[in-house]
């Protein structure tokens, strides 16, 4: 057990946020395991590290799309394994509309959602989109499918789904759109859950769609493979956790004894004492071999909309 | 706003579960949600409902494997959603493997887990599973594949292939099993993100399989919209959680300005303030359609291994 | 570390609090913690001990005064330590008020607390007071303090204090009432953060109150060192968790190199991550030495309102 | 109900802490409460407001001490409202100990308190401090002791308490001794529940020490009413909350109709479901009165050791 004198804040005017993460670095508690996810990434980024992104919760109506298509294009990221929601999300500001805040001091306490619901608009905690937004989305959709391919055996994977769906986006601050142009992958093993599934449904009553449930492991588990080293950056838990970590589980053992992710940085609100997998510490995933033994790990409890930034604009001063 | 008296509970000797409830009936808080739940529940039994049960969080591993197939056998559900996770720890019990718990006073304190990893053992909390166990699921799942026919066109759903697996199971406690003796449909929109969306990779790589990502969703909205009445029964949230809500948004206006579900039950250890669809409160779900406006519905705040033990027991006495 | 199969939990018809119990001694998570919780108080029921319980957050407006009540009266506890609040509430129901549930399906959504204030009432989650039950509640303490004897040199402790509250009430389901009825001595080391410290203030104004900020700390460490064996039970954290704990840090090493609690059970909803005292572990207050080494001891995750009262109905059939 | 559109966060490198907060107001969920929080104090410091502080949590061993002696030398508040420990882990850092840093990925996981007691160290979550520190602790305090007048009627409040405490401290960094400097009254209301406390039993046991358990509230209670307009900042719940709180209670109302606080900022990991004080809602402070009506008030959900510093480094730019 190594310890370290603990070095109490020191907060300066005009301090950048990298001066601030360098002081929190001498704290315990939060302030400290930010410090280190942010020391940790920064290691991903100078080394030659194959870097999964997972994303869960309703990050992109919060407002951080920009940020996540940024990570994107500025390649912090190598691979986005993704909810489908922050796709459809993605897909109606791509398209033009808009998300809204609720301005109130307590939103949550005095919202009356069957109200909402008479007025057409639909509730993410202090968010609201309008149906209308919903109702693009199904247009653009579709013309997506019809322009695919589904005569004959072909099968899509979903990544090549969501490939399509970007090659069709025009706006440079969509996430979809910023992974074709920076030749990341988009895996959405769950996408069927989402409203870009329910439309595939109604698309399928009438015409052909094929996608294959299936079909997305290989190239999953052949960028963990080929990685020289690989790290994880997890938001929020849920399937895209668990999808990124079980690919260290089938992974032929690498060369020199390395198995599971050399790096994860985990951020979230949920706590390991309900037993489920968003929750779970990382030291539980190397009794998995999802993570390396000797990985560096760190496990951040926050909102992710309040920690991201935070990280990605300290790491925007350290490497650019 | 109607106000009515708290009454404390009132403790005797012998009461059993039932008497219990009615009792925390007066209070608030928890307990008062724990009664209002059975309460909903049991009016859901009495009334001509369809019951969609979603189940995320490692329920199994924990130990309440026999009570959802009981829930199952004894149709107190008729649809099923859950995450992988849940039914490959079904097939290994089914199998005849076991879950070890971890016998401590504080379990996740004391843990080692690169020690675990040496010994060849996996945790979830204060679970641990061997290796072997996912050994013998391997084999087991590759022999369910081979019996599939995937020669042409023949594509599967993803519920089709939950049958097929159960089939193949005679365990009479088992989940999947139950459900094949039941008729009762078990949908996993997530499937690859799962033990057996890995093995289903590992059989494409050399044999046909072919399962078709949306293929479920005409099937579960087909069983939404003939329902006299709905009930979702939402334990964790997750994928789960969101399937089973997402189903009323696309269903076609019933008769009488009906819309979403009449009842719904969320029992679950998230919150709101992280703005995730794990947390999010039920009347957000109004909002959206999701669930009625009027509908009665109440949002547990509880790890579902203590709640829904309780639940079902007082309704086994309510209703058998 | 040992390791003992999971087994999952039977439900039965008409099934006793217990006997549900029993069977979730078998499983994992918050259940098994839940039966472990049981089977500890059982042991300090059957063995001489001196059984220490803490009381945060509002347990007696949610519903559980009669249940604390009973554990006082049947000597569960033997001392009592508690926020002012609960005190407070206790005495509001021992003068005929009433708390009142909001009875809404997911209450904290669409209470509007201006529209609340203009009506007088006083919002706790779900629960509602009327501001005349506190204006009763200070004519009741004000005539308590006035028989008080607070010539010369007299200065009383809280926990006499308490004393003489209790002695004043004549509600047999009065949590103060029956301590004082059994001689269990109530502490309240905040209780000038409570309504009736306020009530203090305004007398004091006045009249002559001497109430010592540390005088009763002598008997609660009297008691602890005076105990064949100790027990906690920890109710949410908070002040009342610290101060039964420190009293094991002054407590002189007893024979045979025994330190702190023998036994310790906690409930609450507070997890470790935020570093405070409410969600530490047992396993960190054994480094300090105010839990044993050795102590049988367990943290259940739950809202008490739920937990307690199954945790009573258990023990009382196992006991009585 | 207002609705603004969200802005996606735009992260621009050596961008400054107050920049990203600024940033951060376009968005939803807690990045947008930050920044509101943010804009609420800053609105503080420039009215002219009385600013209460509340702390709870283990703030002073986690690193935070520093920030919070700089909000009181430079009057960001104008009271504070504390607990015991932050007080006591004060005085040790200013008698020359530390706290030290467990320096691990995930340090909650692999820790053996069992061998940290043998060692003579005592956990705070990822911080330890040795048992001398809490000798030399003993010694200063006592030493207080001595030097206070006890003889005849004398009766200290808290409040002396703190601040004679303060005197016989020379570190400028020193929360307490900053508080003396600068003027700042703190009070400690569960004093007792602290190794201060502890040590005042055992001085009581052979000296006289007066310290009156109810004299600090009209100095608090003058200090609210005398106020132009009134802030509180909860860090972290706790008996400092509901103290502060509780002030505006008994306030004669002043003109013009206004009653509670003018502006709340919380900021707390405790959510309201369970029904405690720590996790209630301003909007639920407001039907008691606590804080006005029209308050400019936001909870904000997160780690204090996050959100402190970014909140008084934005500060800093913006006023200085």
């Amino acid at each position: 057990m190594q310890l370290t004198a603990v070095e109490g804040v020191r907060i300066g005017r005009g301090m950048s946020v990298d001066e601030l993460v360098r002081e929190l670095g001498g704290c315990a508690f939060g302030a400290g395991r930010l410090a280190r996810a942010v020391d940790i990434y920064e290691e991903m980024l100078r080394e030659e590290t194959t870097k999964f992104l997972g994303i869960a919760g309703a990050l992109v109506p919060a407002g951080m799309r920009n940020v996540i298509a940024q990570m994107v294009r500025e390649r912090y990221v190598d691979v986005v394994v993704t909810t489908g929601a922050n796709l459809v999300h993605d897909i109606i500001e791509a398209l033009g509309d808009h998300h809204y805040k609720i301005e109130e001091s307590a939103a949550s306490d005095t919202v009356d959602d069957a109200w909402l619901r008479g007025q057409g608009v639909d509730r993410i905690y202090d968010v609201v989109v309008h149906d209308e937004a919903f109702a693009k989305l199904e247009d653009f959709v579709r013309g997506v499918f019809d322009k695919l391919d589904c005569s004959g055996d072909k099968r899509y994977s979903i990544r090549e789904l969501t490939k399509a769906i970007g090659e069709n986006l025009s706006d440079r601050n969509s996430i979809l759109r910023s992974a074709v142009d920076s030749e990341v992958p988009i895996f959405c093993p769950a996408i069927a859950d989402s409203m870009i599934g329910l439309h595939a449904w109604i698309y399928k009553q009438t015409e052909a769609l094929n996608v294959d449930a299936f079909a997305d492991m290989k190239e999953l588990i052949d960028i963990f493979c080929e990685a020289k080293r690989t790290g994880a950056i997890i938001l929020g838990g849920g399937v895209p956790k668990n999808f990124i970590f079980q690919t260290a589980l089938v992974a032929p053992t690498r060369e020199e004894g390395r198995e599971g992710f050399d790096y994860a940085i985990q951020i979230t609100t949920d706590t390991p004492e309900n037993g489920g997998l968003s929750g779970a510490t990382l030291d539980e995933a190397k009794s998995w071999g999802k993570i390396g033994v000797k990985a560096e790990a760190v496990t951040l409890y926050s909102d992710v909309t309040i920690a991201l930034p935070i990280i990605i604009a300290a790491l925007q001063t350290r490497v650019g």
